[in-house]
């Protein structure tokens, strides 16, 4: 999984049935993890102690996670997560993402412009506040109740935090079980993280597209980051310290994170309907993306350069949807899942409601407006960062002059700093890029809606698509940082007066885009959330708290094992060596192994294990999570899963998914006698062991 | 469906019940007719006279359909039907692709390279023959004596015609009803087809991809060859007379020609396969492909007329695939598959077999390997014209040596001109679109079969794709004819020594796709034919002859009228006129008019009638057929289907499956008032009433 978790899926949380056959199965949240199950299975004990310690050295990064380890706000984390900040720390002759990084006197560490490190430090329960403000409404109305509640309660979160010694934090609201749990979840926010090392993406990403999602694998998919507070490196007591010499085969081990999406509770309705409208459609836009991108990378040197994180992730995003959609032609799991349905109905008491029907019935609804909600509203349209800077003002200055309670949720008082961040950061924005992106999701916008929709006839009245998406690129200001600052100072009145085209563009269409996205609130997510929170409370009911919830990109922890699998029949070991690595490398990218690589592969031990597999239960999201022993020491870094895991999204396959992790003797390796990074290294083996004394027998 | 046909689906030829309901459906051949239906349906008689008038003014193009329309050989077909000539002819001074042509003193009429027009005279069952060489023998020993036998019948038909006084004709063994009936079907064959007329494709695809298979319709999608023997133009008595003012509405139209294949009467497993496994995998990669050609032809304005063809060809078979995932998304669609085949299986003796679960296995062992089957020996990790000249050569020179019955079937002594033809043609090869399309397969063969495979490994042991793809292409000397021939005519021995690197990479895989070929054969194709032959005879027994057969590129004949349909509720026209034409001219492609008509636009009456819509049951492979009245005047020429009739490849839906045809009113106003082809028009109309004196009664 190299890529940051994104919510392109419809998510959906729920809770899920832990049978006993599936023991490594589950994504637990900390105050809910199976400890004397843990206990039973595998010897170990998981103490309070334990769970506070490993809670507080993990960190939610954007899309990712991280954790400390080191005293000095040391995060370690994925390559793949901190892609963005290489590119944009990039200049026109350093190519970090290429040429790796690592910090020193004459390069000090390099801000993440829009990179923020949250660490989970309270929770609160509000789900009698939420049932109360929605209690008698219909389905429209609840979600537009629900939404106006956990803004409010966002809002009361902060302040008292504010007047609390520890300082402000960030309060989110949070569904557990599908409207059976509401909670607010209180972190303590990093805003100035900076970039300490990271190793070039050839042998990060080793192997590229085609191994990713494999195993045997041999990626360095590492970076480290160092969290500052008042412009100096933070205090981080709670931290991980790393056994280098990593795990053994079968010890249990432990995965802290933050999952971001899984729809194992979803409905046969909703999984159909993935299955034949949403995978499909977004397949095809991908797969015709990526051959844009790869004729423009094969055009020249600079072009490769400037596509190769877009690509990456594309790619990523790929192969994910098709094992996803290869996942759901599965009739096997269609029709557990209608066994699971009939189970749970006959057991319910429903009071007449027919909650699976009442999902299907909405989404049937959403079948009628899928595509121009979809291209309008959902940017399938319009796949541009100058458009979504552009929606961001547009919406942003809109929703400012409304009561916190009443904005769209992307624009509450707590959400408002990270808009003006992502406005401040000085990305850089590539023309030919931008314009490829957009020209490429007009051409389907046409297609999708056809050349008579009104949206088309206004959009390409005069010219193809093509040819507008040059033209707003070409003409728009709206990449100038200075240029957005002002029309976000300026407001409502400046962003209506601006002449700038992309401004223009979204304000064209903004009336429509909203009331689509109003129609599918109303009609669609309104009554499925309702319909859902009754699936949820009914299997509460049934099966009582031996579940765990869907991910949702919040904090929880799992258990497994170091150990492979059978694929056709032939065994996988668990653990893949640096010498494979080598006798892969063909020359040609993704096979290609760095120069420093190639000049130091005398005077390394090729017997160094590179890879593990464990069967902890992950999904994107969880990529920079910390492997964990019983001990609390961190054992490897979990950067992908095998091919298997994403079927996961649906259901667990114990006896193939598995995780997969960098061992933490390649990163030794990697930094003592490839990099020559003596200092990071020493940082980061001085941690010494912050559970000790508390540590759990083993 | 402005492409012509190919065999990209698996082709399964059956029967289908015609119900009395849908009186417009089936794609009848000329000897079962339902003429009394018709009569009682529509009042008109189809004599045998008009039968064999039209079936002999009925030309069969490469891919396509169309109609001779002068006593001078002059065939009516689409401009889409002649692309590849259009580009063949074209030079780096005249574009004919963009530019059209019309043939005058000092532009001869131009010989298409590979183009035939085949006229059905004859045909022969053979069923019996066939029945005796299968006999007794398992399904795989079956499957290879059916071919032998095929072959054989094959070639004495040739060598008996090349003894008659009308000369030799083609001869080839057609399967109809599934192994219910094979026949010998006997053609006349022309082998000089030359370019007379085409207009730019401006006009002839207005509205391009995003108005292909839509109606109402703007497109002059028209051309004109001439046959040629003895570097004259032929003689062709029989032909169809032009009526100009075209048909009325409601008048019952027939349409002659070359559907080139339905799958109606697959089983529902055969359905499912290709929703799940085909269309997904072909739809990826023809995405992939589309963006790889947008972002060649956007970078200036050579590329795009290199790859306008090409991205044509692949639009429509993006849209067309798009659309059958659709109608195989319909449950309803599968669920009256299941009941046909419980009442079939209910009502057979099938003599304690069940094909149906004989088909279902097939597919299950097909699973197992279809991608290395799909991307070796399918061609798709091989997608380019240099190499399938060198697999041509390779297996051709090898082919060739043994005896004709022993061949693959495409080699035979009767296979062997065209793929002599083949090899001579001057045909345009760009090197920069073949190293696209190649690098694009390639990347996508190591993608499917992995990077450990050992194709891809052997493949790629030292470069990326893409650079595989660059050097083979830039080393190859197979684009020129001179170096085909030579090692055509030198044979297998100058094969062997052959160090032209494509000729080296086919030779290389060869015997791995020669396996997957054989396996396909053993262990798919042979079960799958005995088993729906089996069904076949099970359906002849329990419906008799009410029955047509699936459509196989063979000559068939039907029934509809000119008439519109509701679309959401909403009547759509039969007619659309020259008028809506100019209002939806944008000025950039694919809406633009071509300079010649805006030049003409105050000149013409934009009341003329542009196209119409008939509920005639057409697929791919009709394209350029004529519309026939009944009096057997042409009064349109078919080029595309509405959107519902992209679903018709699995059933014919009465209500809303529509056929698109360009009225003659129009091409009469292009001739005469914007193209000054004068001459073209005086014989389109001189061509009088062939059918004069045997007309049926109106």
């Amino acid at each position: 999984m190299r890529v940051r978790w994104r919510g392109t899926l419809i998510c959906l949380i729920g809770a899920w049935l832990a049978a006993a056959a599936h023991a490594d199965e589950g994504m637990w949240t900390f105050d809910h993890f199976p400890a004397q199950e843990v206990a039973q299975r595998y010897g170990v004990q998981i103490t309070p102690a334990w769970l506070e310690h490993v809670r507080l050295a993990t960190v939610r990064l954007n899309g990712c996670t991280g954790s400390f380890v080191s005293s000095d706000g040391l995060i370690l984390t994925n390559h793949h997560c901190v892609e963005s900040c290489l590119a944009a720390l990039s200049s026109q002759d350093a190519n970090l993402v290429d040429g790796g990084f690592l910090a020193d006197e004459r390069h000090p560490e390099g801000r993440c412009a829009t990179q923020v490190a949250d660490v989970l430090v309270a929770t609160e329960e509000v789900t009698a506040q939420i049932t109360a403000a929605v209690a008698g409404l219909d389905a429209a109305a609840a979600a537009s109740a629900r939404r106006r509640t956990l803004t409010l309660l966002e809002q009361r979160c902060e302040q008292a935090s504010a007047r609390r010694p520890a300082g402000r934090l960030k309060c989110q609201a949070v569904s557990l079980y599908e409207g059976g749990q509401y909670f607010l979840y209180e972190y303590k926010r990093y805003e100035d993280v900076r970039l300490v090392f990271a190793p070039e993406s050839d042998i990060a990403a080793f192997g590229g597209d085609p191994d990713n999602f494999q195993f045997p694998r041999w990626s360095l998919d590492v970076s480290v980051l160092r969290a500052y507070e008042n412009g100096k490196p933070a205090h981080t007591p709670q931290h991980l310290s790393i056994d280098f010499d990593g795990p053994r085969e079968g010890e249990p081990v432990f995965v802290s994170g933050h999952p971001g999406t899984t729809s194992r509770l979803e409905t046969r309705a909703q999984l159909e309907f993935t299955r034949d409208v949403v995978l499909p459609q977004a397949l095809l836009r991908s797969a015709e993306l990526r051959g844009r991108y790869l004729q423009f990378a094969f055009a020249n040197a600079a072009n490769a350069a400037l596509i190769e994180a877009p690509l990456d992730n594309l790619e990523n995003a790929i192969k994910v949807r098709r094992k996803l959609l290869d996942a759901l032609h599965d009739d096997a799991l269609l029709e557990r899942k209608s066994a699971e349905e009939r189970t749970l109905r006959a057991a319910a008491h429903l009071d007449g409601e027919d909650p699976w029907r009442q999902i299907a019935a909405a989404l049937a609804k959403e079948r009628d407006f899928y595509e121009p909600y979809t291209f309008i509203e959902g940017g399938a349209g319009f796949n541009s960062i100058l458009f979504r800077y552009a929606r961001l003002l547009v919406r942003g200055v809109e929703e400012r002059t409304k009561p916190n309670a009443d904005r769209l949720r992307e624009f509450t008082d707590a959400a408002l700093p990270r808009v003006a961040r992502q406005l401040a950061a000085r990305l850089p924005v590539y023309p030919e890029v931008e314009a490829m992106t957009l020209s490429a999701s007009l051409e389907r916008l046409r297609e999708w809606l056809g050349p008579d929709d009104p949206l088309s006839q206004q959009l390409f009245a005069h010219d193809s698509p093509d040819g507008v998406a040059i033209r707003l690129v070409a003409e728009t200001q709206i990449a100038d940082p200075a240029v957005r600052q002002r029309l976000w100072e300026g407001g409502a009145a400046a962003v209506r007066a601006s002449r700038d085209p992309m401004i223009e563009l979204v304000r064209g269409i903004d009336p429509q885009a909203r009331a689509l996205r109003r129609r599918y609130e109303d009609e669609v997510d309104g009554p499925i959330t309702a319909a859902a929170a009754r699936i949820a409370r009914a299997r509460f009911a049934a099966y009582g708290t031996r579940v765990y919830p869907d991910a949702t990109f919040t904090l929880r922890l799992n258990v497994g094992t170091v150990s492979g699998w059978n694929e056709h029949g032939r065994p996988i070991p668990a653990f893949t060596h640096l010498e494979r690595a080598f006798a892969r490398a063909t020359g040609a990218r993704p096979f290609k192994m760095p120069d420093r690589w190639l000049a130091a592969a005398d005077r390394l031990d090729r017997s160094t294990p590179f890879c593990i597999s464990t069967s902890n239960d992950i999904v994107g999201g969880n990529s920079g999570s910390p492997l964990i022993d019983a001990r609390g020491r961190l054992v490897g870094l979990m950067f992908d899963g095998n091919i298997h895991s994403i079927a996961g999204d649906y259901a667990f396959d114990a006896a193939n998914n598995r995780a997969v992790a960098l061992h933490p003797a390649m990163l030794r390796v990697a930094l003592e006698q490839v990099y020559g990074a003596h200092a990071l290294f020493a940082e980061l083996s001085a941690s010494g062991d912050a559970l000790a004394g508390r540590a759990a027998a083993r």
